[in-house]
């Protein structure tokens, strides 16, 4: 069963905003403060709620996912008090390409199935996509690690953003988080 | 900008079910009386909504869309006054597959696209994706056509449905209508 995810920031949820920071595109009003993240459907007044759901693979292949299942790990290692939330959106030139023609920017050109496995398994990450919703954001990504690979985490979102794909973000939004580790 | 559109059963609008059948999984309650497509935002009350977007292609090659876009035509043509509308879901088995398996079922093993072309001009179609909203049905699927093309149409939903993509698909209802030449 499908299901959305919100972000809701406000005052209240196990996540603090640290550092929200504009990559590209328009600021993002009301990204700061307690973050909580839930996953039934009632919606409840919040600064800000940012709507995905965890959907099917779009991209990788077979082999791809074995070699990324084997290595990654899950969200809520207690470890892990860093968080990052990075809506994305990408341009209309994008989602008018041909599946072919999107696999091959993503992967054969960008690496990013590739540059994601040499991360892990330090950073978790789980994507929703928010397109299909009508929300603001195409991508919803959500990253989980430990204080001393925030390093690690900033050259894998730097590989990224340096990739042809990257050519297609009209809007990025960096948002990083802590969280206590008693939570 | 993504709409989600809603196919509203009911006692009003330009199209009228002539007949309903259920070809796999559960019946679908409400499917009859009059149609009406609209696709603003706005839920109003109705026997039955069904809602889907219509959304970036997941499969199709770039060759692929260059030939079909040569040959199809446009939604709401005069002669068009039948027309089908056939929700489907598949399973949780085909949701799990990676991109590559999807697609070489799709078109490696099933020919989905070469068949569609093989029907072109004659049937015109529309595909709208529900999964992402929560929706019972993952795919409803739009099509219209000349009453003398009905059996041509036959013809096609026969020849996916022998095909190997349909192992995977467990609800499948097929929705017949007509509107009137002067709609």
């Amino acid at each position: 069963m499908i299901r959305t995810v919100q972000f809701r920031f406000g005052s209240a949820g196990p996540w603090s905003t640290t550092r929200t920071t504009t990559i590209a595109g328009a600021p993002l009003d009301g990204a700061n403060g307690a973050l909580d993240i839930v996953e039934d459907g009632a919606t409840r007044p919040a600064a800000l709620t940012l709507r995905g759901v965890a959907s099917n693979v779009r991209y990788a292949t077979r082999a791809e996912l074995t070699q990324l299942r084997a290595v990654q790990e899950d969200l809520g290692r207690p470890a892990a008090t860093c968080a990052a939330l990075i809506p994305i959106t990408k341009s209309a030139e994008w989602w008018a390409l041909s599946q072919d023609e999107r696999r091959a920017i993503f992967e054969e050109q960008s690496h990013h199935n590739a540059t994601g496995l040499r991360y892990l398994p330090q950073i978790a990450r789980k994507l929703y996509h928010g397109r299909d919703l009508g929300e603001p954001f195409d991508f919803l990504t959500w990253f989980e690690f430990a204080p001393e690979h925030e390093g690690l985490f900033d050259d894998l979102v730097g590989a990224l953003r340096a990739s042809p794909e990257w050519a297609f973000v009209t809007r990025e939004v960096d948002i990083r988080l802590r969280r206590s580790p008693s939570d």
